[in-house]
């Protein structure tokens, strides 16, 4: 029987359809090396290694059900399942055991996938860190919000798992720890059954060790056709963008996108430097204008009824700032937001995809913060479809990401563009 | 002690803030009316009497906390209740009980509202009816899918309640009853905690008996300012549209239509005859086409572990409808429902308000189906802001409405607009 951990998703389905492994002995895999990390990593909120071990053996008593049959998932603890608690990252709701799966959970298992648990989040996928460390170096943040989806992804606990992002919550941590995150376009997977934080922004995003296989997932979560992937036979033209922050990128942040650049030049791309059209110059404000607005609205039944259970920084930062804010900022956020987005499409449509950065460096030192998000608010807000892999390592051999970007709902050129990307940096980006 | 279903809103909470009238009492008398009508009209899924009171009572202990302060509501039962159970109109939640309020509850919640029970949807806000009968005859539809909300409003049972439009969900039952329905412009009020059918349609609705309630009760869950309606010194210019669907009109409505237009004109507003936009040509099937390709999506959770439970009809029209539409075909309705949004609200800022029915006629006979919403689709899709408002009766003595629309975001405007109108057409529309 092959080691499943070793195999892409796609190939390990295949083998499980084959009866050459078992949903048992792949869940298994993982439930082992979860027990052997989870003491320094900490991604998990709650795994039941039975009831996983349950899951998978009904897979394996049946026939498969589509493209993720058998293969073991983290869900992301903002996102509702129906037989395990939800706990969204705060107190209030620990024990929650919420009635329905998340539209995208169900779909999932639709698709023959096997929840092994519910990874950490930060409070409501806020800022207050839960436990996790990043498995490249525990003193380190794993990022978030999406912390435990993306530390157990790269750690090899899991091959694939859920994520959110409303601002960065899915490409940085995913950056932070080495994995490959996506943010598909606004608007394509459905958001019933997760914590709302913000109807305007709100995403959900995936995991995964390759592009490949997140090209695998998001199709069975879509459930749509799932296209076996085709290296591109002409090299990408990129946009090389470094986007209004680049004051604020760390050094090692800074040669990681220069080397990707130089590399993927020299392996045929065409990369141009860019700018981002004026319309985008206030694109982070709007951001945060439309999350603050709406996060107030939408954590009234927390403040309501439980406020003193939320952490000071969520009252004393995002509240707050949502109780500044008027109606007319408010609109005025969407008619900007709405703007950049146009003049955004236009702009990106000159290129297959852009390229940039998904963090301004290394995953910063310290589990109390998961990082900044001044590399990823914009996009989210440009309803744009993202990607970040790995692009190498810092000097402190913690991981390092590129990110790639492209024009709303061309998702597939994204991803195409991403396995040629994948390929000439290598995977795991140090070729 | 005034009679509380005699007065405005505004002025209930007036007495109420000043020790005139408790919060019991108009809960009292609303529970009384219900009592006396619900045999007939059927609107509430549940209702609990001494919880009802219960809670006015507590209001009646404390200071006011808002401009809804001791005011009861009604709740639509798609919309979660932390106190009350909430089934979404389908088997398969009967007796759910939410871990916390959708966002809007609370909001009303923390301006001071008393929740008096839950109304009637049909299935998942879909085309399965429940028990709910027009007030003005029981042998009619009330409309729906917010069927109960529309009637106990206009029944008098309740003077404020939420409902929700994804097609037609609010403004149809409204007018159907003879109450005022609000859509506000999408992505005005958070959806966290409503049943999703459609991310990229659903909207929260209101409903009242007049537009200066709606106007507070729209405040108060924004959780913004209210300021108290001035009737506009000006009269608007306003746009009558008949719409594409025209001919699918009823004699009674078309009636209803142009009388309204003849008489809002001799009492001084400009009404021009206007066409939609022909980017608006397949605005209908843009709307249906987002509607299924993500129902079926949000459905999943049910269609995965209860599809026994779910209607024949939802399985063969709209999970069916889903199950064959492409990611290409529902990219191009997004891009079309985005280029016809572009045009409308530019053809729309000609005007303060469009003029429009807001249904094909009277409340069809018969409580097996709610009725057409090809005169609601198109302006949900547009995201702009819907009012409908009583305008007379129909030869069978059922009410019938007049329905004004404004460009996405000019909310306070519509409002404006229809302040003036409901005052020209007299209250009940029949001055």
């Amino acid at each position: 029987m092959p080691d499943p951990l070793s195999l892409s998703v796609r190939d390990a389905a295949r083998e499980i359809a084959a009866g050459r492994l078992s949903a048992e002995a792949f869940a298994t895999a993982c439930l082992d090396r979860i027990a052997a990390r989870e003491p320094i990593v900490g991604a998990w909120h709650y795994l039941d290694r039975d009831a996983a071990l349950a899951a998978a053996r009904a897979r394996d008593a049946e026939a498969p059900r589509g493209p993720l049959h058998g293969i073991p998932i983290a869900v992301k603890d903002l996102i509702d399942t129906a037989d395990m608690p939800t706990g969204y990252g705060s107190p209030i709701y620990e024990g929650h055991r919420p009635a329905a799966d998340a539209a995208c959970v169900a779909l999932a298992r639709a698709a023959g996938a096997v929840v092994l648990g519910k990874t950490v989040t930060t409070e409501f996928a806020c800022f207050t860190a839960g436990k996790t460390a990043n498995p490249h170096n525990p003193a380190h943040t794993p990022g978030g919000s999406s912390s435990g989806s993306a530390a157990a992804v790269a750690d090899g606990m899991v091959p694939l798992a859920f994520g959110s992002q409303t601002a960065g919550s899915t490409i940085r941590p995913a950056a932070y720890c080495g994995c490959v995150g996506y943010k598909p376009s606004f608007g394509m997977v459905p958001r019933a059954g997760v914590k709302a934080l913000a109807d305007s922004l709100d995403t959900i995003g995936i995991m995964a060790r390759t592009v490949g296989d997140i090209m695998l997932f998001h199709a069975a979560i879509m459930a749509i056709p799932y296209v076996a992937p085709a290296m591109p036979e002409t090299a990408p033209r990129l946009g090389l963008c470094r986007g209004p922050h680049w004051e604020e990128a760390e050094p090692e942040g800074r040669a990681a996108l220069d080397s990707a650049a130089e590399r993927l030049a020299g392996a045929g791309a065409v990369v141009r430097e860019t700018r981002l059209p004026p319309e985008c110059a206030a694109g982070d404000k709007h951001q945060q204008v439309l999350g603050s607005f709406e996060g107030l609205r939408n954590h009234m039944p927390e403040l309501y009824r439980h406020e003193a259970l939320l952490s000071a920084r969520l009252r004393d930062e995002k509240i707050a700032r949502g109780r500044q804010l008027t109606l007319a900022a408010f609109r005025a956020a969407c008619r900007g937001a709405e703007a950049a987005r146009a003049a955004a499409q236009q702009w990106v449509s000159e290129f297959d995809a852009i390229l940039t950065l998904p963090a301004p460096g290394q995953a910063p030192r310290g589990l109390a913060d998961t990082g900044s998000a001044v590399f990823n608010a914009l996009w989210t807000q440009l309803y744009m479809p993202c990607l970040t892999l790995p692009a190498g390592r810092s000097p402190d051999g913690l991981p390092l990401g590129v990110q790639l970007v492209a024009r709303r709902h061309a998702d597939e050129r994204l991803l195409q563009v991403a396995l040629w990307v994948e390929d000439r940096l290598g995977q795991g980006g140090s070729s």
